[in-house]
């Protein structure tokens, strides 16, 4: 006989004992202010139970369809990706449980590590000319040009992958800035002209700036990421244009900005990651700025598998992810997304994107945490992942 | 001896006879006020051989140096970028020219032509419900539901490639709008309703939706195409998930909407094509609305090389194809692209884009425009491509 369950004013009970045992045990409810022969529904166990299990509803003790139970929960932000977050993890045969459930920190939110080396910058010797329509800077003294570019890799000298082909170095904005503000390097601009024409073309530079000027301090190289679809390329200290005439040096990591006061739509979020994917990068989301400190609520503690084939169950096991639940054509912001990271640190718990696409697809994004050290910003690892 | 030229108040010119001689003989340079022994450079052919071929640039007589010509020019728009996708072109052995050469139509601009079908969509007789903040419906009647799935695949039933997994349709707010107008269906929500709802979500909702049913009325099938980077993914006139149960049908096409009045910076814009060439998959340009009559000026006239190792060279050879140069950091408007397809049109030509990178490494994508009888949009294929 189908599991069977009844609206009583706002919640979903579960009262015949039959369908109470089998619930029980295939982890869905949670008993009903203490007893154990009743059981309260979450709307997405509900539904789920009847989409797939050909469960019955009853309201006023008549059967009521899908719709008309959902129909509740119209007002809901995003209640159907949820419901299909729900969903997917428990048709993969593993288990979703509210949050309300969290108990403490349990510990399995894993940390990164990046090194990061001391490094000293020397002064630049010669004048740059910056072109502000095409935000770029030309070195044409020589010798000073190869200096920068062989010494940090700063720039273009002669041709991308031919340096020997031409003899200027040909600096972007951020590289641009940086030696202004930090070698001393004089254009024929200020560095207010400067940032004024950046902004001018692109609204988040100061943050694509943050971003570059944080890590080239900490002795990483950053170049741009457009073959990659992002917006910079990331090499670990000690990498270098020379050790690449013989044999192209490859990153292997890719940084996106995402500035806390924007706003983005999580299709266009995920092309990103998608070309990071796509051609073997370690994609790293950066958010700058300063931090806030209150915590966005999550939607599902998820549990995971076992070794050996067995599931992790809320009974004997701590949950091993949490989920955010998006929707293809949902906007999200960089603080949002903050803030969710920032929960699910609390709970010590890794944050398992779930974006519900437009066909109820689900895609899953695992966020890990890098730690870089005496960096005031937030970085993390994105990594596109199935269950 | 290295070539020499001097600039003459707005102009350069090269005088000496044996700079002259070797100029003309390499496709640099044009004819000074129809004399054979005077060459006038464009600003882009001084800089490139003052670049990679040490020519010297005289003023009053003094050398000066690459900045101190190329600084004339600083207030040109994106004077770096054509000057790079100049010398790009230049440095792989083949020959630019100016496009002020270009003589009438050189009909050397072919058109993919698409099929089309004629097709009629029977009445909806379920009714849908909408979720606004999802942008989602969903029909809880499975025999309306399972029919409008697998006769022209709308929505999706059950789960995606489990269409057993579930009893339910899904359709996004595309297929929403579509069957509501073409097929009658009924919603919780109007038409104008529903439209509102999609707007306050994302701005670009209706030139997404003319673009979904201009292509749904001529019998394409239409899906999200989130798992590659785009707004819609394509399936020729008779596909259908019925065949997908044995086998899943993969589309070989997708779609991404560029309305007109919208700008856009150039690497997000290229971030969308890398994504669809990394999964193999031919990338269409649509550009809805109604179409202007100016056309926009193009940068070069591009040579290309002829069968058995030769290149083309203005004076044997008609050009291949019209350069529009372009950088990572600009923005590019719907129209201002349209614009620049229809000028290149004009001329016989395909459109070449040559992105030019913060690193100067140009990137290629060539434009080929698409027929679709009876559709008053533009389609382009856009393909990604070494010259």
């Amino acid at each position: 006989m189908a599991v069977q369950f009844e609206v009583e004013g706002e919640q979903i009970v579960v009262n015949d004992l039959i369908s109470v045992q089998a619930l029980d045990k295939g982890f869905f409810g949670t008993a009903y202010q203490g007893r154990k022969t009743k059981l309260e529904l979450m709307p997405e166990e509900a539904l789920y139970l009847m989409d797939v299990r050909n469960a019955v509803c009853l309201k006023n003790g008549k059967a009521i369809s899908f719709n008309q139970l959902a129909r509740h929960y119209l007002k809901r932000k995003k209640f159907l990706a949820r419901y299909y977050g729900y969903k997917d993890w428990r048709d993969r045969g593993i288990i979703a449980r509210s949050v309300v459930e969290a108990q403490g920190s349990y510990g399995r939110s894993p940390v990164v590590k990046y090194p990061s080396k001391e490094i000293e910058y020397s002064k630049v010797k010669a004048k740059a000319l910056f072109f502000a329509d095409d935000l770029m800077a030309v070195i044409d003294e020589e010798e000073e040009g190869l200096r920068l570019y062989e010494s940090h890799w700063f720039g273009q000298y002669g041709t991308y992958k031919a340096k020997k082909n031409g003899r200027y170095l040909k600096l972007d904005a951020y590289e641009t800035l940086f030696l202004m503000k930090h070698s001393g390097m004089k254009a024929n601009v200020g560095e207010k002209a400067l940032v004024a024409a950046c902004r001018k073309r692109r609204k988040d530079f100061l943050a694509l700036y943050e971003v570059y000027e944080d890590w080239r301090l900490r002795a990483f190289v950053l170049k741009t990421g457009f073959k990659f679809g992002t917006h910079f390329r990331l090499y670990f200290p000690g990498a270098s244009p020379a050790l690449a005439n013989e044999e192209w040096m490859h990153s292997k990591h890719v940084i996106h900005v995402f500035p806390r006061e924007s706003k983005m739509l999580i299709s266009e979020w995920a092309r990103a990651i998608r070309v990071a994917h796509g051609v073997k990068k370690t994609f790293i989301l950066a958010i700058p700025g300063v931090k806030k400190e209150h915590a966005a609520e999550v939607d599902f503690l998820l549990y995971h598998r076992k070794k050996g084939g067995l599931i992790e169950n809320p009974k004997e096991d701590a949950p091993k992810y949490a989920m955010l639940a998006l929707s293809e054509e949902e906007e999200i912001g960089g603080e949002e997304l903050a803030q969710a990271i920032e929960q699910s640190k609390k709970q010590g718990l890794d944050l398992m994107l779930a974006i519900c696409d437009r066909e109820t697809s689900v895609t899953y994004y695992r966020v890990k945490r890098i730690e870089l050290p005496k960096s005031k910003y937030e970085y993390y690892e994105i990594e596109w992942r199935q269950p």
